[in-house]
């Protein structure tokens, strides 16, 4: 926990703050904190700043905030991502959180089964204390917002325009002719919006119908990676080769 | 699992093997085998090949293997990575094998808890398995392998250039003003090693003593990633830049 985060209610009028449970215990055990000490504190999807440890009382540590006046930009780069397994789902919240997206569109797909839909692990009680964990971690505060759509052809032809306006469409594509990282680094676009399959690859009309809506074939090199491997590469390269970009 | 990973000794005289167990398993119940089908096989450390079905009695299916005269190269890059959380460190194994590692150096620091090493994550017959698993899963035969060392200097100091003579070595470290990849794609070396500190990062003595036996920092973007996280970017960052090389 690189920075702890509270949540916007959570900050009193003078800039104080009381927090008990997972985050006083690292204050405590962690880092050791005593009254006077200062820590990294963010307001989610607000500024980052400091906390000045005030007092501590049985399990509960109260810190006055000084905010810093802007907040952090939103990531550049978006995630398309055909449901995994719920496994491998639960792994990557906090990960992609912590590599940074600007939102997280969850999608069906023909081979996404069925009962993936149906876990825990894609309702907002697990998957957003797991995507503030990885906030935590990267000391950022943007939460992205997820959204999960369970008509593939339906949010590709009628709803990512809406989700995501304009910027650099890629499709991870072990076909592909041109690696992510160069098709990232060749565009001029400041956002990008990345798109992986579920196992096994999206199908043949999938991939056409991504294309077709201007989704660019990208390599992420000739091994064969699971889902979750693939979405932290695609997400490494592609932040990478933006860098640079406005 | 992209490719069915045959022990060496499994493999009989006529080219004849017989698989039951979590890969009969598959064979039967994902890729729907019937006799005359092939399937893509490699045998450990060995060549890649098509097993063609012979016959399947009770849970036990029976391949002829033809296998292709080469063996896959060793992948170019290595790592070297302070043993992370037990958590961590098991769902590491798969992926860092997937995305190809020639070997793994685990070694002890300052921010390394003892425990860490007492673990059986860190015990062949727990992560022999999942490194295959990994190689399934990229089609990949080359087992890495894996050598554990508690003291970090004797280590730098007295083993390190026996286990890799020749090579660029890029450590991540947050505070590098070069990226891995600009490092990666600047280098005329065919191979690399790649240290990964501990959660908490290397300590200044750490740090300096790999500076000082060639490791130049590198780094992974401005957000700080756990282990796992850094692991698998900064394989990818590597892997992809250094692939117009020699």
């Amino acid at each position: 926990m690189n920075l702890i985060i509270l949540e916007p209610g959570e900050v009193g009028d003078a800039g104080l703050v009381s927090v008990s449970g997972t985050r006083a215990a690292h204050l405590l055990n962690v880092l050791n904190v005593a009254p006077g000490h200062q820590v990294r504190i963010g307001v989610l999807d607000g500024p980052r700043g400091v906390g000045t440890v005030q007092s501590i009382a049985g399990g509960t540590v109260s810190l006055r905030c000084a905010l810093e006046s802007n907040i952090p930009p939103r990531p550049r780069v978006d995630l398309l991502l055909a449901v995994p397994r719920p496994k491998v789902m639960r792994r990557l919240w906090a990960q992609i959180a912590a590599l940074g997206v600007g939102q997280i569109i969850l999608t069906n797909a023909q081979r996404v089964e069925r009962h993936y839909f149906d876990t825990h692990i894609l309702a907002p009680g697990t998957y957003r204390p797991l995507l503030v964990e990885g906030l935590q971690q990267a000391r950022d505060t943007r939460l992205p917002p997820v959204s999960i759509h369970r008509q593939f052809k339906v949010l590709v032809e009628d709803e990512l325009d809406g989700l995501f306006d304009r910027g650099l469409r890629l499709v991870a594509d072990p076909a592909a002719t041109t690696s992510a990282s160069v098709a990232a680094a060749a565009s001029v676009e400041d956002r990008a919006l990345l798109a992986v399959g579920p196992e096994g690859g999206w199908n043949a009309f999938e991939l056409a119908l991504l294309e077709s809506h201007g989704f660019a074939p990208a390599g992420l090199g000739p091994r064969t990676l699971r889902s979750d491997t693939a979405c932290i590469s695609f997400l490494a390269l592609v932040h990478d080769a933006m860098k640079s970009h406005v």
